[in-house]
């Protein structure tokens, strides 16, 4: 059987529009299956080049490159507009995911006076469910946490029946952290508006791997990390989006000269611009930016479609694989299956999960581990090929097959 | 006398003992004259050198490089700690000054529960009046406003005026943008601690300029960016301190994963770490964070005491020129003149400031333009020579001597 699979995958990989994506990303180690991308994207080779040339405009240009410098959280937001499906100047660079989730919380919040209530979902990523517990706990607001299947995710019934005319703010993920389970980020929204809530999305794990959206749904208000999908490089600057017609109606917390009205002025009172750099703060780190810029163009030129039809194609493929393969030796399927609900990662619970994943890496197949036992295999649609779909499954099937992850200590029990 | 203040100059620069840090910069062009490392510092060597490095390690490393990248924020931390006057595990890299200032002014707040002003200068930087009046007004609060003078920054005497068993929180700048002026930090500090206050110093003008000395001042809280004396690069990462006993007291309002016990378990409820990383939200921008680390090492390395010292010699020689040269041709010093009320940057207001600022550029002096009609010409200690001071202001005394700043348009009268 191993055969056929690997012949489809060839057939898969010969017809992909975007095969030549690959090229585009450093490949320091061809023998080692890199299946984290859903944590830290690859190197673009162009970003290696950029970074190397925007060093050098500080060392030659000195004050002078800010003129250049200014533009790169604006230009690598309407590349990440496209790809979340967004409009120019509704998305810009911004701080980390944590302080863009903060700070649109809070301008969201200030937004709906008389509310007490934000929604958000069990099973959200921890620093989101912070974020969002601390600001409760500053406003005396509760939090209203809709039940989560850790294998499926958050269902369109579940929040609805936590609306009510209380709330606020609904703040999830569009793709959970844990499973890859796609929300209904537009039934949500709608939802969410019905019951006269804002809406703030976690686009972490869904930016550069699924189709989102957000204009075609009316979306409110999102963040979303650039080092992930969007291959940014080691914690590049997060990016927000505001719909453009709030943009004028809400105020973030943290009042900042970057989102200042005629900034280097440094007038007296704060007079925030009315577009989307009003939800900026500090000086923007400019290497790590630059970075981001020239990952998001990558996902832009490919364009999310093609991108999020090669994510289905490799899930489905690897699904194909687990299902003979893997299954059979214990391991879990803990994602959706129908392709619409997935996210470009599919994740596989094993009671030695632990084990496994380190015995992985030793095999040269890198993917990653999270809580509770479950392993992680980003499909990063980029710079992923079927052939390395196989290679990685296969390496996995046959290092449990031989019980080489019993050479690993599994996770303590209370950790889990 | 030129020449007398030439030969004056070498003998400075040949007696200098930090001269051989110069070679550790990228002097692209010599013929320049760069008086705005106050605004962004020099590229060092070996930061040129590092940051390639670090995106090496990306692509080889992939996602195992967070196992080095965790550490920089500490590693850098630490060095700006010997710069500023503070202990080991009092600094870290962290966002930027503003998203940190709030950070650090809410957390201090929240620990003065009952009062209700907040203090801070009237000629502070924008962003951090900004922040404030943010922050009073979510919370009610007054911000009570001492009275600066433009040229001579803020007096204890009228801080002293300012404080009473409402003050909750002093927040100055120790070296102030426009005139370079030295507050008293330990003074302020010791007369906030008298009425129950806390203070929050903004050490952006003066991390790498001036001693602080926050351990023995007993200083509470501070904040302030690497890409001025620290030369991190463009928009590096700020740096906050937290005294070490105050660490466990207070909580920032951004709850996020980077500052949990126990990150990567991404347990229930926020608990946060009893280390300066309690203050710490989202993932750091690692390369933007290794070319802070390089930046500081200089200035540690050459120690703030001889740093210091090279400033004052530099601002001292400047000023002996400017009364010689410029002060006659109407060019007023709108700094402080004693040594320890001296920043590394000196400020000179004229009617035609603009003008002349671009008609210094055109000959190859690079200072820059603050309003209302200054021009400020920084002498960032580790690369500048005091020949440098003197082919600078030798040049603008001769282009304002000859009317070539008339050129330029000026500043329209309504924007000063």
């Amino acid at each position: 059987m191993a055969d056929l699979y690997l012949a489809e995958a060839r057939q898969l990989d010969a017809a992909d529009p975007l095969a030549h994506f690959r090229d585009e990303f450093v490949i320091a180690d061809p023998s080692v299956i890199y299946l984290d991308g859903n944590s830290l994207g690859r190197l673009p080779r162009a970003t290696r080049a950029r970074v190397r040339a925007v060093v050098d405009e500080w060392g030659t240009d000195l004050i002078d490159g800010w003129g250049r410098w200014l533009g790169v959280g604006r230009a690598a937001g309407d590349l990440v507009a496209e790809v979340v499906g967004a409009r120019p100047g509704e998305v810009t660079l911004s701080d980390s995911t944590s302080v863009n989730l903060y700070k649109l919380a809070v301008a969201a919040l200030d937004a709906r006076p008389g509310r007490d209530v934000i929604v958000t979902d069990d099973g959200n990523f921890s620093s989101d469910r912070y974020v969002l517990d601390g600001v409760a706990a500053a406003r005396g607001l509760k939090v209203r946490q809709v039940p989560t299947d850790l294998d499926d995710g958050v269902r369109l019934s579940e929040v609805e029946r936590a609306l009510d005319d209380q709330v606020a703010l609904v703040c999830l993920s569009h793709v959970a952290y844990r499973s890859g389970a796609v929300a209904d980020l537009a039934g949500v929204t709608a939802a969410a508006r019905r019951c006269g809530a804002l809406t703030l999305w976690d686009l972490c794990h869904s930016a550069g791997a699924v189709p989102i959206g957000l204009s075609a749904a009316g979306a409110d208000l999102a963040v979303g990390c650039t080092y992930k999908y969007l291959n940014g490089g080691p914690g590049s600057p997060a990016f927000l989006y505001v719909r453009r017609d709030l943009q004028p109606e809400l105020t973030q917390p943290i009042w900042g000269w970057f989102g200042q009205t005629d900034q280097f002025a440094m007038g007296r009172d704060y007079e925030p611009v009315r577009a989307i750099e009003r939800f900026l703060v500090g000086t923007p780190p400019v290497l790590s930016g630059c970075a981001a810029l020239e990952g998001a163009r990558l996902s832009a030129t490919a364009g999310i479609d093609d991108v999020a039809a090669k994510a289905r194609s490799l899930t489905g493929y690897a699904l194909r694989l687990i299902d003979d393969w893997l299954t059979p030796l214990g391991l879990r399927v803990a994602s959706p299956r129908p392709a619409r609900r997935r996210g470009a990662h599919v994740t596989l619970h094993h009671p030695a999960g632990w084990s496994i994943c380190q015995a992985a890496k030793l095999a040269g197949v890198i993917p990653d581990y999270r809580r509770p036992r479950r392993i992680r295999f980003g499909f990063a649609p980029l710079y992923t090929r079927h052939v390395d779909v196989h290679t990685a499954l296969a390496r996995v099937r046959d290092l449990v097959t031989a019980g080489r992850h019993l050479d690993f200590p599994n996770e303590p029990e209370g950790l889990t």
